[in-house]
């Protein structure tokens, strides 16, 4: 781990949980408690993800599974040399919107390659470097779905394929935060807005 | 392995060692004997590969050296996913400049990353495909440092330094050789063209 003194959260769950809500929120408490805050996502970030997000797009579809891993693995990488590592020696809060765990848990969820084996390599790729707290916002199927029926009047084959994905992405990642109790707070996404902020910087409060 | 019929036969070697001379040799015999042949290597030989290179070529000096590991393994996993297995699923005979112990004795004469990390994500990238025979081109220092004398008049710190590193990527090459012996023909690049090529020729006539 580098950095004495800074803190590296991330925030995890499906689209649409919340998850650059909370950073927001955080990001604005912590910096009325005086600390320097990174906001930071993947992939982009840098210059070099940009460049690997056009390859990505470009190729879609022709592209190679595990190429595609690698190369968002390339990110992850660049990404924390550049821009985390630096931020954390600074001592700052980095807030990431996604990080290892999505790597897994897509994969997971995929079923294309091994997840744990896309685990290692970003672990490799980051020279280990794991988040102090990660937090997981669980969106549970009926709220999910609820979402959905609100969007359209009936079930089509696209979206209850679409639904099945997301519920498997939500088991992988409640089975990637019971792994890891001490590094995940897993927060119901369906809480108010305002509910869930506290209940995370209660959290970062004793990390601080 | 993919392919019942298909053979991959991978070149190794230091710059100027001979490696493209030696592959045209053999890929013009296994022509006359009848056999598909297709001459490939990396980077590079895809779109994808050409973007790849474009990243790692703009960013030189900036890159994370994992990022760009990670970079040339995502390259490696296309190039065998949409070249080399599906013609070796045709049968056809692939002979590529350059595989997977390049990166490792570049990784290992570098000291920057750790060479077996490197190996296992090749591997990883490449579903394990290993070639049936590796032809390692070995070029002695005497050779390589007469081919500098034969330019040059003396020896500058630079020249210096890339001599030691040559003869750095030797070892590693030469080590990777000996933990392989089944795998590998390894060849004085010194001998006569011809002479090389009457070798490999003898090697390749056993596998087909």
């Amino acid at each position: 781990m580098s950095g004495a003194d800074g803190l590296f959260i991330t925030f995890e769950g499906g689209d649409g949980s919340g998850k650059t809500t909370q950073a927001e929120l955080l990001g604005a408490w912590l910096a009325e408690q005086g600390r320097a805050v990174v906001r930071t996502r993947e992939p982009g970030g840098t210059a070099f993800g940009a460049d690997v997000r056009e390859i990505v797009l470009h190729s879609r579809g022709d592209i190679d599974p595990r190429a595609e891993a690698l190369l968002y693995a390339a990110d992850r990488a660049h990404h924390i040399a550049t821009i985390v590592r630096p931020a954390l020696d600074r001592g700052d809060v980095v807030l990431q919107d996604r990080y290892i765990d999505s790597s897994v848990a897509y994969q997971g969820a995929g079923r294309v390659l091994d997840p744990e084996a896309v685990r290692g390599i970003s672990a490799w790729a980051t020279g280990g470097l794991a988040p102090q707290l990660t937090v997981l916002l669980d969106l549970d199927a009926a709220t999910a779905r609820g979402r959905l029926d609100a969007a359209r009047t009936r079930y089509d084959r696209l979206e209850a394929e679409a639904a099945e994905f997301h519920e498997r992405v939500r088991e992988a990642y409640l089975a990637i935060a019971a792994a890891e109790p001490g590094r995940f707070l897993v927060v119901d996404a369906a809480l108010p807005v305002d509910e869930i902020a506290a209940l995370v910087r209660d959290r970062v409060a004793e990390l601080l």
